[in-house]
């Protein structure tokens, strides 16, 4: 019984969740490799489609994704990803979750502190 | 500031995590008119990529998921969907989560009991 790669160009979406809190930290793709690479690891690996490579989160900043359970959906072309989360942030702009971005009234709000400051994890920018 | 639907030809990944629990229960794809259908009803919507349209949760089984809250994440290319789901399940194979396979051991494994009988809702394939 394997992962459906073929309906989505060779990826499938990966929700990382954290085991904890139950959050929902990220979402990422990951193609046969970065699957691969996640189970034998421990280390949750996405395939950047914007840099045409694997990527293990926390390569740079060290906040890796420590998997604790993986789940798959009932067409087999999800996973979902449990993880303990090292490091105050998962998202690169400095908070606890990508998902930092409520709709309220037809606007996306900033509904939560950064965790961290990330100039200081990826440095700046300028 | 809008969602990007032009990374994943005209489609987000939309993740639905059930409020009270925190349970990720599915993974759909909506696209603009989807995600404005799910602002504006209230029921989540998606896109179907193998039917080619539209559809709300829930028209076939009645088990329609009640929006509670959207996210979006840094890249604004997915969505989080916290709801209240009604009905006893949300995959039509008929368990609460569509994720309900857990790998061990190299080995997809049905982790849960069915909540009900997808027979009943959906009518049998025979």
């Amino acid at each position: 019984m394997k992962l459906d790669f073929d309906k989505f160009g060779g990826l499938v979406p990966a929700v990382i969740q954290d085991d904890k809190s139950g959050r929902v930290l990220m979402v990422g793709f990951m193609n046969e490799e970065a699957f691969q690479k996640t189970v034998e690891t421990g280390y949750a690996t996405f395939y950047s489609r914007t840099r045409n490579k694997l990527w293990m989160k926390g390569e740079t900043s060290g906040h890796r994704l420590v998997v604790k359970e993986i789940s798959t959906d009932c067409d087999q072309d999800t996973v979902l990803v449990r993880v303990e989360a090292l490091g105050p942030g998962v998202c690169h702009e400095g908070y606890q979750s990508c998902f930092f971005r409520r709709l309220e009234d037809g606007a996306w709000i900033v509904s939560e502190e950064r965790a961290y400051n990330p100039n200081q994890v990826y440095g700046s920018k300028s």
